[in-house]
């Protein structure tokens, strides 16, 4: 899935416009396919670091992650709870 | 700017190739505008985190923050040198 097609799907209508969402996401042109990749441990970072501004469960969080050629991507989806 | 034109504009071409970025988008849909906005507090954050991965200057790092109705986005923008 592109990074348009994505922002395309995650478009609000009128159903999800009272929620609370976060979505992240993290792309990674790489020069070389040679290196390490350093998105899944910077993933887990991340979360951390939005834990410490929304009260969310781990399953409250979908995380999604795609590899084409050189281009990474790492997509973080946080839907909030609407009785906080 | 929209997310969909940001990423339009940032398709990579056969010029860019050769250069590693980094590109971090922040999507906050708040159910109410009322709540204080976090994502200034979070992109310090971001930031912090992802300079124990990448080794970058102030200067290369482009942010740009967005607020349209409930909808709140944060860009970072990190170009890489390429002689590292």
């Amino acid at each position: 899935m592109s990074l348009l097609d994505y922002f395309r799907s995650s478009k609000p209508n009128s159903a999800s416009l009272a929620k609370e969402r976060l979505q992240i996401l993290v792309a990674h042109e790489r020069a070389s396919r040679n290196q390490p990749s350093y998105l899944p441990e910077l993933q887990q970072e991340l979360l951390a670091v939005i834990r410490k501004y929304v009260n969310v469960s781990q399953d409250a969080i979908t995380v999604h992650f795609d590899q084409d050629g050189n281009q990474e991507t790492l997509e973080l989806n946080i839907v909030l709870p609407e009785d906080r």
